[in-house]
């Protein structure tokens, strides 16, 4: 039942602008500081050993294990990112190095076709025997992403062939027959892999395989828990219980986006893949219930997802709280990865909306503007100073590190950019569908036509998208644009010809112009930019009174470096001017937001010994006018790392 | 150098009003329910054991140790808190079941003066063996500490003579003789125990021990660092680092209130007597630094303490937020032990200030109102359906339990309680001095005149208090009243006549009426208390733009039974209408305010699919205007355990 086929990275490549920009940062900073990284050459980082745990698996080095238990996904997700790198031109020094990675891991890889380091060197006799914390089929499933990958841009078959070893391997391993293990992974995502080696392949046992974990998961909601790990330290705490591992209910039972945020971005997404398989209507109901669950009442305004630290998961409904958030680089990417697949099966712009809101800032926050540093957290507030002291604000990290020693975030991020065009086009429905305005080409096949749209925009910071499009012939379609959910009014005009209000009609988020295009024509949107002033939903106790600004996609934040210590202290006119204004030398290029407000002070100036509570005053005298400055929150922390920052300030009108 | 001398419970009684009805609750609730819970007689509470392990130490039973290392300290605190009990009248039922306690204590006493069960019991061969979790001093001074109660109580010196074996036994042990061990305990308690041991008993000894102890600490900041505790299971976090035993850094060096909040409290008063003794300028210098550092910077307006509950500890100066608050119970009682001391050797009414916001706000506010449940924190905030689901507030309780697995707190608030009338009153400086207003009765020595003085007040109800003096001859000296720092007017008469602004010198928070008085001389101290809008230091982020309420000594509180749910949506208006009322069917009589305010709201009716984040309209219709009920802080929780609480509202003004 998929709606709309999404166009992969042959079909669609960003040229210019800030996604061709992005992929370059990839192609020349990311990949190859990360392949230093899990080489252990990068001075001063964590120590990665991820690519000698394969060296060693192979024989070809001598010593132990290092790393977590799911170190393997590293070089994984690595090379699943280089391919998609490699997919935009060729860069021999990176395809070497890609080949060396496969060539290590068909080294490593067992005549029956079974690979993971972790259980090959360290558990050697506990194959398959740590199925809740071991991560065998997570790291085989990032395997299996990176070997469809490698084989979509370079037509290579080497680590296809390894991929396909490896799941025949577990396909003999897993399944309902007799002898068989019937059970999942702790962490989805063999699941989406095998959707995906299937669709490569066309070999319908891994279609079968993926499904049967579809369907394991959480039939015995006892299956994972209390489970003792072998290369873990977990905390006996009701962080852990069933739901962490997405793992209480079957999945079409499931109504709430629960437990460990990445597992459960991972685990929809597979439910959507099966959804889309097979067409079945329950799932496709608990799957629009999960997404009203996560974006409306489970999902910071970044995209940032998981509200606590431990369990790195979801809490309650509403328990948002801006300091002491999760937000995992992984958790906004998978995000997307869920959203993404939504939009295939239930065609409504607020999958692309969140695709959208994940990529521009929690997701891009995760890496520094010259790629070589990472977050894994993405709070929507930090105060360093306090962070150091607080043992509820330990994840919180001031500044962005070079590595980390579980560095599943830098490649995760780095696959999710440079992939990013191809979450860009859909077609479908006698459709061509344009979900995220991306400056480059698509081709579509529609129906017998085959249409070629030429995308340019300088989107994020200015609001026009101009589409060219190219046919053979005249063709009668529906061209669907995005409009999206923060666009308070645009407007559209056909060959230079401004379309009316009655021509504009906008259906689940798209606006859809049918006509009978021809080679040539062009299409230009443009959609308002104004920066916008958000509140919460009443229900977020932490943001009571409070305000954050977005202006297009990008939602904005306050640092230290502009405003000076104590953002608290700080109040946001919402009724002020606010201008914004794009600056080349800022960040590289950047719109910076200057608003109005008012900083609320007397005691700081007084020193420590003002008395710490005082009686109301009504003085007005405390507040001082003053401009606010606001930039990117994806940007923030590369001017001044290590100081403060916030998304929200207190509004300094009633709301 | 001490200053003013404290009037213990002989010289100081409660005979009506507030504090007498406190002490009845403690004679006939608590401490029999707290004795049923000793002896795991309280069905469905949390199990103690304590007594049946003095009666296995003493051979009496048979079994293994139950319970936390310092459970011992239990039942002497239990001891302590009944023999204040006994000092204010006969209770053949409650003195039968101290003198079965001592009886027990006393028999599971070594030949040598040693007693603590968990070692005798579970690892007799480690004594002194683990200084830094054993908590063997620690159950050793508390035993002390009872042992001085009861003798001074009840004249009986059963428990006084096992303190004194004890006491003799740790004088043999340490010291830095040779063959002494030369450490102190990682929890302070020893050392104001052996004081007030030899100020009982005139032993110098006792004395030089105390001193050692005091010095001793902070000597090596290793010593207790990174300790493999016998019977502790501590996570190695930097929470536990040599500061959370006050071990960091030499007495004399301390300048920041920092640390376990508890083991703080313990020692600063341990080093406040020690300044009493010596009269150490340097010392009293340090004391003076470390108050201003917890009262300026690191005290919940509760006067609470402790910001997180990972070691239940300090973090950093105005990091006070309300709602992951730790603010044990026992450490605003111990606060109270440190502040009285301060009184004593630096008379300001700071310090008596602080014992009072402690003793009506953060301990009371520890134990319910029939006296048979008990918190552990005390947060400023509480949404227990947040907090069921968060690890950060997995130390918040929804409601006040029996007992509990540590149960320090129980037995903390009860002796406190019971011994309030000996903080109300001090002699010295040829002037008589009132701290606190209990209705009662007290006796002074004054030089060489005896003055007893009568007290009649509906304190903390009311500001009225009215004191009549007794003298055998007319005697010149200073009655000097506390003008509590909250108290924004008051006037005073004596005799029926007025006192004119002239006769009213405030001199560091006491009003002093120096003149010949005369027996049946009285005077009427009349305190406004008027509600205050209380606002935090700008510092404190959590409470930007925040507002609560005092009257009085009273900290107040909003709860849900009043309000409904969702607190965070108040906001309360301080130059609306505020009206103060008791009402004698309200928790047994209590003060209800109701003030003025709006409930900011429109998505929660709306059911959860409203959108998690929305463009600021400026509609003001969302805000209606509300009553706003509050109740003092103390007594939240009592009407319906397991609801919203909030002490600190959003302004509906610019602050």
């Amino acid at each position: 039942m998929r709606d709309i086929e999404g166009l992969g990275l042959g079909r669609s490549r960003a040229t210019g602008g800030f996604w061709a920009a992005k992929a370059d940062l990839v192609s020349r900073e990311m990949l190859r500081h990360q392949w230093e990284a899990l080489n252990d050459e990068v001075p001063g980082a964590e120590r990665s050993h991820a690519i000698e745990n394969f060296r060693i698996a192979a024989g070809e080095s001598k010593g132990g294990f290092h790393g977590t238990v799911f170190q393997d996904s590293d070089v994984a997700k690595w090379i699943e990112a280089a391919s998609y790198s490699l997919a935009r031109g060729p860069d021999p020094e990176l395809e070497a190095r890609v080949d060396e990675a496969i060539r290590l891991v068909a080294a490593a890889q067992r005549p029956d076709g079974y690979v993971d380091t972790y259980f090959l060197v360290a558990a050697p006799d506990k194959r398959w025997a740590d199925l809740a914390w071991g991560h065998e089929l997570y790291c085989a499933g990032h395997l299996i992403e990176a070997a469809v990958a490698h084989h979509a841009s370079t037509g290579k078959g080497s680590l296809l062939g390894v991929a396909r070893r490896l799941a025949d391997c577990i396909d003999a391993a897993f399944g309902e027959g007799p002898g068989k293990i019937r059970a999942a992974c702790g962490h989805p995502e063999i699941e989406l892999a095998l959707y995906r080696l299937w669709r490569a392949t066309g070999e319908a046992r891994y279609r079968d395989l993926a499904s049967f974990f579809v369907r394991e998961r959480g039939r015995d909601p006892g299956a994972f828990v209390d489970k003792e790990p072998l290369g873990f330290d977990i905390p006996k705490t009701k962080a852990f219980r069933a739901d962490y591992f997405v793992g209480h209910a079957p999945a079409r039972d499931l109504r709430e986006a629960a437990g460990h945020a990445v597992r459960a971005m991972y685990f929809y997404s597979a439910m959507a893949d099966e959804c889309a398989e097979t067409g079945d209507r329950e799932l496709l109901d608990a799957l629009r219930e999960l997404w009203d669950s996560l974006e409306r009442r489970r999902m910071y305004v970044t995209g940032g997802i998981g509200s606590q630290a431990q369990g790195e998961r979801f809490t309650v409904d509403y328990d948002l709280p801006p300091d002491t958030a999760y937000a995992e680089t992984c958790a906004s990417v998978g995000s997307a990865f869920w959203a993404s697949r939504m939009t295939a099966i239930d065609p409504d712009g607020r999958y692309a909306d969140a695709v959208e809101r994940a990529a521009y800032n929690g997701a891009l926050s995760g890496v520094s503007l010259d790629g070589r540093k990472y977050f894994y957290v993405n709070p929507l507030e930090s105060d360093p100073a306090v962070a150091a002291a607080r043992a509820d604000l330990e994840h919180v990290m001031p500044r962005r590190v070079a590595w980390l020693g579980c560095s599943c975030c830098p490649p995760n991020i780095a696959r999710f950019i440079a992939s990013f065009p191809a979450y860009a086009y859909g077609a479908g429905g006698d459709a061509a569908w344009v979900h995220q305005y991306v400056e480059g080409e698509a081709s579509f096949e529609l129906g017998g036509s085959r249409l070629s749209l030429s995308v340019s925009t300088d989107y994020p910071w200015f609001g026009e998208v101009r589409l060219r499009l190219g046919l053979a012939a005249p063709a009668s379609f529906a061209l669907k644009l995005r409009v999206p959910g923060w666009c308070g009014s645009f407007t559209c005009s056909v060959n230079g010809r401004p379309l009316g209000p009655a021509e504009l009609p906008v259906e689940r988020g798209y606006l859809g112009i049918r006509r009978e295009w021809r080679g040539g024509d062009s299409v230009v949107l443009s959609l308002d930019m104004a920066p916008r002033f958000l509140r919460a939903h009443d229900s977020v106790a932490e943001l009571a009174g409070r305000l954050a600004i977005q202006r297009g996609p990008l939602v904005y934040c306050f640092e230290e470096i502009d405003a000076g210590k104590g953002l608290h202290e700080l109040e946001l006119d919402p009724e002020g001017p606010v201008e914004a204004e794009f600056d080349a030398d800022l960040m590289g290029g950047s719109v910076r937001i200057e608003a109005s407000g008012y900083r609320v002070t007397r005691e700081r100036r007084d020193g420590p010994g003002s008395p710490l509570y005082a009686p109301y005053a009504g003085d007005r005298e405390r507040r001082r006018a003053v401009k606010l400055v606001a930039v990117p929150y994806h940007q923030w922390g590369n001017r001044a790392p290590g100081q403060e920052m916030r998304v929200w300030l207190r509004s300094a009108r009633p709301l």
